[in-house]
């Protein structure tokens, strides 16, 4: 019984990740009864994301500009290039400070459950980069789930004779990690990579 | 790490109910992944909302027009008037389509603990349309949690002395149940079986 434009608002709501029909109208009905102080930031917020973003060409990173912060800050690590799933892991990694290089968004990972494959991955444009040069190391910092590993199988296929060091994240204990909690996966590669006391 | 238009629109949607800090950074992530059919449809929504829709200025509720197509609607029966706590309880009774009358919205219900005092609610407007006359029956279709009930005894007492019916939904209502989540047959019969306030 609500106005066709409610129920577009619901359903574009709806769409996003963590958010259903129920939980999108009562999202509705909060912006409709919060007009000035929901609604009206939210559209604001969007519009200018929408006005003003741009995903970088160079390297995946979502910006103000192209290339990016990242990409064009001189005194990043040119030699060292960090590729990742998804622009979200980029900010986390960057969130720590620790990488001094610069990245490589993917775009996703292989996943023949949600259907997607090399092509769908920007790994051509990973090429490219190393094949214009100047890059000495390259770290595979996918997710450590399946899909994740795979896809740092196949990238490192792909790399396969480029005069680069590869290397991935170190896999076992994470910081305050109690084993009784851990799941036997993350025990086996914490066992397997043990190394020795200094 | 992001750009501060990614952290204000990361902040606009954390603050939806059902979206917390985390969640709504995944939807940003999705909204700018998919730019054309998730940004831009979320966005003219939004814009067609903002721009579109009004509150009803004689029952509260949210449409297109000012008064509302249920106010304007003369085929609705002008003498019964149904008390809901939220536009989104409106439209659960309008989906059951059994309600022949028209709605009054009193944005919200009293609560101690959310600081929701009587004269944050509508109830003053309400009893101006009373006061105008015409009005022969008041349906009181608060929740049938302790907040509604208490809302509708408060109105309940506010309207004594009116020449009207008062009457409550039935309690087929399951106790502590809210009147969005109510499937159709559960709002039939409670509507069906409303009896006077004694």
């Amino acid at each position: 019984m609500a106005s066709p434009e409610i129920e577009v608002l619901t359903q574009a709501l709806a769409r996003l990740p963590g958010l259903g029909p129920r939980s999108a109208r009562r999202a509705v009905l909060h912006l409709l009864k919060k007009r000035e102080t929901a609604l009206v930031p939210l559209l604001r917020a969007l519009e200018l994301v929408n006005e003003r973003l741009a995903t970088c060409s160079t390297c995946g990173n979502v910006d103000t500009t192209d290339p990016c912060a990242i990409c064009a800050d001189p005194r990043r690590d040119q030699r060292s290039l960090c590729v990742v799933e998804e622009v979200a892991d980029l900010w986390a990694l960057e969130r720590s400070r620790l990488f001094p290089g610069r990245f490589h968004v993917l775009g996703g990972r292989l996943s023949a459950l949600e259907g997607v494959r090399p092509e769908d991955l920007s790994v051509d444009r990973l090429i490219a980069r190393l094949t214009a040069g100047g890059i000495d190391e390259v770290v595979l910092a996918t997710n450590a789930t399946l899909e994740g590993q795979t896809t740092a199988h196949y990238i490192a296929e792909r790399l396969e004779g480029f005069p680069i060091r590869l290397t991935r994240l170190a896999h076992g204990l994470p910081v305050g990690g109690e084993l009784d909690y851990l799941d036997e996966g993350t025990l086996a590669q914490a066992l397997r990579a043990r190394r020795p006391i200094d």
